[in-house]
């Protein structure tokens, strides 16, 4: 069975090049990757700071929050 | 052709679950994946700040950087 992958991003483009690299060289084969713009879906804002998602782009991985680089914090998202 | 992907760290608890998660994570169809312990193999460091690594754990995909959360940074390593 997949593991689920959850890739929090605001659009900017800090974002959009890891998840263009980052995310997309998951392996398929061991995840189900899924692509959240809490910019646009700020319904999903709880669930992301539930995860201890703190700024995007950030990488969920069965639930364990991987942030990568720095794009945006998530106060700013709100 | 597979690229490469190098995961450079410090052996510290937060570049271990990165590892493990993160930099395991990838298609091994598509990376051939290199994990890189800077704080024992110093003769990497500037290869990897000449890939903008500036912290640990980093992941550099085909020659870009991406930062994963922060546990050392790399002036602290030297």
């Amino acid at each position: 069975m997949k593991s689920k992958a959850i890739f929090y991003h605001a659009g900017c483009p800090v974002c959009i090049e890891a998840e263009q690299n980052v995310a997309n060289a998951l392996d398929p084969e061991k995840y189900e990757v899924e692509s959240v713009h809490l910019g646009n879906d700020k319904s999903r804002l709880n669930e992301a700071e539930s995860s201890g998602v703190k700024s995007v782009p950030a990488l969920v991985l069965d639930g364990t929050p991987f942030h990568i680089n720095f794009g945006a914090g998530i106060e700013d998202l709100k």
